[in-house]
């Protein structure tokens, strides 16, 4: 795959929708709490956030690390082992196509659960049936940064504290959104150095250590 | 609940038919994992067991810890919080009637997911449509000890080190084989000093430890 | 204890130093990454931060869930077993005067490793000598909302998302800063009601959650 | 490193002095664990076990899973960062001299901290000083078969069920026993494949899957 770096103005990923809640909807928070079992948690949480100005945002980021989670959507088989895993393609935060992980902020007053829903329907749609772990844990902690030199995990926007997961999805997934793709890949492929060109950011090693805990690193 | 105790005699447990594979059946364990994804891999695995001679059985228990599982059968929502616990009513290892996990040992050549599946279908029946983490690691090991004051773990028979899993199922759960009732708890309730004294061998323990895990310990 | 509860306004907690990095100093993360095995780097961490206007603090916690981490400072002997768990006494955010874990914000540009160094310093002394653990999974997630009824994690200023981890400590703890009093409990103490009424916002029940996942919860 | 093939008769691992209690020694489990703490410990263990005869040796391996740990044993810095990783060169179960982790059977009566220190000593010596973990919760299972298409991980002598953990040690280390040299690499070191050519039965990878639990593979 050869990587196509867009300009930034057209980059849906520079321009990404940075949603905050406004004060009055922030309190809000407990009602969204208890109909957290209702099917359109997404939807309330959507409309209950609202564009931030520039000057924010920039000072959002400039000053606090942001709250995260990436998630290695996997097929299992009937005894827990991975079988496949789902990468998608589309444009990345550096603004290049490429390889990756299901990712997303976790919103103000969003539980992380909720969160884990929320991105996995957004990226392999309604119907993707993912298994949510008991276990609130994560396998690592991807700590993102502008600086390369940090940790290996690179976001050119901000600093990002993400809980990293590898959850089972057992149901029909259609890329939806930014999404331009979405491809099933065997582990072993999944941990290639071919599929690794095709990732950015440290999004290859994440995948990697994801697969290693599943013991499905060769 | 009034705690039974019967005769050891008439205890299905400690008379547990405890098989072992003869030499010549143990080379089949290749075979054995080629099919593993067979739907009749627990009557492969049974078939090719036998009982052991009480001395050897008894030199066994006297030299070598088993290897054990324990599991916390759970039904979780689609975000996979906890909603509840189930527990059996059987005999236990001690000839008391009890609430108890899923437990069991590893057979010679069956793999650590092999043994949840059978022990799950065993004692919950075909249908109970487990769902086995990807990642093989115990939320903790529980090792039993004919002596109670070793670490609170008890099993009178022998020593066994046991890797204990929180595991949701889906389908339906019927009780099976020598448990006589399967109830369903909800998490306070099944971290309740009124279910604790249901329980025996330090399984109330092990419970709460896994209800810990799941972030549902009250 | 007696629970006293302080004035808002004379709570040290409440009017906590929340500090920020002015965006030119963010940049510096690199330089900063790169020494951080020198001693001094909770120093410079403070050097290049610097206070927030009320306006856009009171916009961040209105906006965006701040990452935060917990740990239970503990004793243990050679063989890694928990012996002791350190609790500070101190100022909550609530104002209430309450036994508490080590806790605090992960800042910008910081990794987790050195939050965690960070706080345990401030809190316990720079001899503490603490035993960060190779993985940087925590075991758990503790999530903190002004509302008690979403998670029972609560803090009143703000949603945090608090990585967890129990950290042992082999060298002379003592108490620094806002906390009046360090002392140390077994962990069947540390499990106990009556510690738990001394303690507010959930983390008595976090503490337990730690206590289990180490195998010492009673 | 050209790897040597001994004759197994010359192999120090297939005639590895395989160690049983007797039945009177099996009840004094009890006393042994009073005395955990004792510095002796290892030696009493030592004390209480005897030779097998090779018949109900053999019964025993062709019949049961034996229990294993296995650890990887590390220098970390401060800040928990793994900085090195040990590798013992010596004599593998398959006869050859390969690098390998520190490796050992759990032996009756014995809990898995006694274990991990006492396989820690015998290999990198009484001044190794590992900081055991208080959470006893291996990072993976390691599951041993003769045949090495079931799992990769391979041990021509019996099944074994390993419980793997990384284990930071601040002392001195001195390879004693059967160990030929104990030798210190860079995480990436000991994740390439020049390093991998060196081991055997599995255990590179076994090394790759904790480095990833740590954070530290490339």
């Amino acid at each position: 795959m050869n990587r196509l770096r867009l300009p930034a103005r057209n980059s849906s990923a520079l321009s990404e929708p940075f949603k905050f809640s406004s004060a009055s909807q922030a309190n809000s928070a407990h009602t969204v709490a208890e109909s957290e079992k209702l099917k359109d948690v997404s939807d309330q949480i959507d409309t209950r956030t609202a564009w931030l100005s520039p000057d924010l945002l920039a000072a959002v980021r400039a000053n606090v690390p942001l709250v995260y989670v990436d998630v290695i959507p996997v097929r299992v088989d009937s005894h827990g082992r991975v079988t496949e895993v789902g990468l998608l393609l589309k444009v990345a935060s550096d603004g290049s196509i490429s390889r990756m992980l299901v990712s997303g902020r976790i919103l103000y007053g969003e539980r992380v659960r909720d969160a884990l829903v929320r991105h996995l329907e957004k990226d392999l749609g309604p119907l993707a049936l993912p298994h949510i772990p008991p276990n609130p844990s994560p396998f690592t902690i991807a700590e993102y940064f502008p600086d390369p030199e940090i940790s290996g995990f690179v976001d050119p926007r901000h600093h990002a504290v993400s809980l990293a997961y590898v959850i089972p999805v057992s149901g029909d997934c259609t890329p939806t959104q930014e999404a331009l793709n979405l491809a099933w890949f065997t582990p072993a492929e999944a941990a290639s150095s071919k599929i690794a060109a095709d990732m950015t950011g440290g999004q290859d090693r994440l995948l990697r250590l994801g697969l290693a805990h599943v013991g499905k690193l060769p």
